[in-house]
């Protein structure tokens, strides 16, 4: 056996993304580009904001000597504290550098995290609908992951969670804005989860981390505002990254903050150090961190994104199909008109529309679209959209 | 327990290298940077070359539209590509860009390679001294370190070899240029490894992975010729960076390369591009992975790393020390005129010069020095080994 036995199975289960996404690019050589319409991954068309390429410029203009040097392994000081800040200013909550860690990503940040706290066995909880490379963190680690189902609105189930919490439960994993539903959970449900993790660690004696990847934190609509876990519980972490809001999932650059009043909270951000070295990311890429420094206030126009989100939304509803309208994020999560959701998204590829089905977040019976793409793509989509809902008698029409 | 026992555990050994890097920041807080001599790390005072930072002003003058975007896990087909050219260059063997998978520094193409292919409980071979992380990472994909010794020059006994691998051997990691000893293996050692592990593998009947870490390829002296390891074993893997090449280490780009004819090549090449994902690095650094695309055939000026060999390893024989003359890589490893290592690098810290015992890299008795400083910090530092040699009657003096 040359590769390892794991690896092999988990290889076998594959990415429903990943296959989707490499099933655009033999479509798109054997039907042009411009009749391809790729909704399939989180890959935002959407360049990053004005203001990146002024830092970048700057930068390459005035080069500071060992700027592409080692440095601590959490990263630079200084981003680490422009960093704290604004999460200061967003939370109402003091932070300090120390609280952070620089990363390659939130899929680093996740890993490094999961390291740092999993030992062999141990449980981390997630709801479906959910981002599937989870597992393969959580696997990565020695953890096994559990599922929970969530409601109709795809919000966890508290009820479920209660009687799902064991002494084994190391983290919760939640997502909002959700990939790949778009929901934001609520402040109201931000803290009855805090109460209840709070509960079961007393009843446990056990340390239980909410681990909230807020990779779409500032991708949000309608005017609602970002209700952070910080407020609500003390053993919270926050991994996210800069993929999104500054439309650079390529660079690899985001991070890990920890709750100041954490328990032991030195002990664990040493182990997540320790951890961001020895899986070999060693530290987040120095020039990114030196970029993102000063744009943390920044972002890419939400506004967009909220246009195309009505102009998806409103034509799906108007063909018929059943949506959760999404709050964010850039994804849009409709039911399958079919029981089977591989053969729906196979009776749309047919119209050369590539979506995800719903098993590849585990919640057979969806399909997820992802709408960070130009508006030609999204426009184009819909003639493949119609002729199936029409074939399974969505819509009148 | 808040971290993970096997971390913590991990954590308590600490890494020596990363200890004295810490140690001298506070040194330097206390006696002002011109009176630290920090010789303890690998981090290469020297900027890129002209030409990375001509590509850099090209690229940010001419943004290319997606350049911050995902690409294929595996990196840019054009970067890959080039990789394959330079290699097939170098080696006489035809590299397709098929063969290649960009990584997130050597640190990161190891981990991948590792978690690729071990099983729980597979044994991985060694020669101190040893870059230690290697322990780090075997143990992060739950293989064994089978640490093996070498000769008086620091080279892999094979004797020693033959006896100490078994069914379980799944890899044997070499590093040539070695970081600490800066010995570089001759073409003759790597065919008689090559020959010694297909006996091997053929009595076991097993695959046994030649991992060469070559960091340090393009950093070699006195106009020796880099023997590859690709003309004389099949079963071989090549992980390295330019992180010394380039001086670009905070930047965390690197490449795996497997031989062409490597058997079950497309089952591996899969696995790694699998793990490149699941592990959490994705894809490496996208800026970085254009920047270096077109230089593969450029690296950071050697003559400059020989002349200060020269100096150091000069300056120290004169002083008494034992020391084997390095032919690569920026490190000397001289023999302690002690035989406590520990107690003999604390006796230069008091003269405020920064080493690394050997026991960093599991062969106590001698010490690391790094000589990828500027001219004024290795001239000053050599007061503090002559105090020292003095003190331990190594010279006349």
């Amino acid at each position: 056996m040359t590769i390892s036995n794991n690896v092999q199975k988990r290889m076998a289960e594959g990415s429903w993304v990943r296959k989707m996404f490499e099933e655009a690019s033999i479509l798109r050589q054997r039907f042009g580009d411009e009749n391809v319409f790729d909704l399939s991954i989180g890959n935002p068309v959407m360049e990053p904001p004005i203001e990146f390429n002024q830092e970048l410029m700057r930068l390459v203009e005035n080069p500071i000597p060992g700027m592409h040097r080692y440095m601590e392994n959490a990263g630079y000081p200084e981003t680490r504290a422009t960093v704290a800040e604004q999460l200061s200013l967003e939370t109402g909550i003091s932070f300090d550098k120390s609280d952070i860690v620089m990363t390659c990503g939130a899929a680093g940040a996740l890993n490094v995290v999961l390291k740092t706290i999993l030992n062999k066995g141990d449980e981390v909880i997630v709801f479906a609908p959910y981002f599937m490379e989870y597992d393969n963190y959580i696997d990565n680690h020695g953890g096994i992951t559990r599922v929970l189902p969530t409601d109709e609105q795809f919000l966890p189930k508290l009820d479920a969670l209660e009687s799902a919490i064991t002494a084994w439960t190391k983290a919760v994993i939640i997502n909002s804005p959700n990939n790949p539903s778009g929901v934001v959970y609520s402040e109201g449900l931000i803290h009855q989860l805090g109460e209840l993790l709070r509960k079961k660690e007393a009843h446990y004696g056990t340390q239980i981390f909410l681990i909230s990847d807020e990779a779409y934190r500032k991708i949000i609509y309608d005017g609602l505002k970002y209700p952070p876990v910080f407020g609500h519980y003390l053993q919270s972490i926050v991994i996210t990254s800069h993929s999104k809001d500054l439309a650079l999932p390529g660079e690899r650059i985001g991070y890990i903050a920890v709750h100041p009043d954490c328990s032991q909270r030195e002990e664990l951000i040493s182990g997540l150090i320790f951890c961001n070295r020895v899986l070999g990311y060693v530290n987040a890429p120095a020039l990114m961190q030196r970029l993102v420094r000063n744009l943390q206030h920044v972002s890419v126009s939400v506004a967009q994104y909220q246009k195309k989100r009505d102009f998806l939304y409103n034509n799906l509803i108007e063909m018929g199909y059943s949506v959760t309208k999404p709050q964010g994020a850039f994804y849009i999560f409709p039911k399958c008109p079919l029981k089977d959701d591989l053969a729906f998204t196979t009776e749309l590829r047919q119209w050369n529309v590539l979506t995800v089905p719903g098993r590849g977040f585990g919640l057979p019976g969806y399909f997820r679209v992802s709408y960070c793409v130009d508006d030609r793509t999204l426009e184009g989509s819909l003639v493949g959209f119609k002729k199936v809902a029409q074939k399974f008698n969505l819509c009148a029409g």
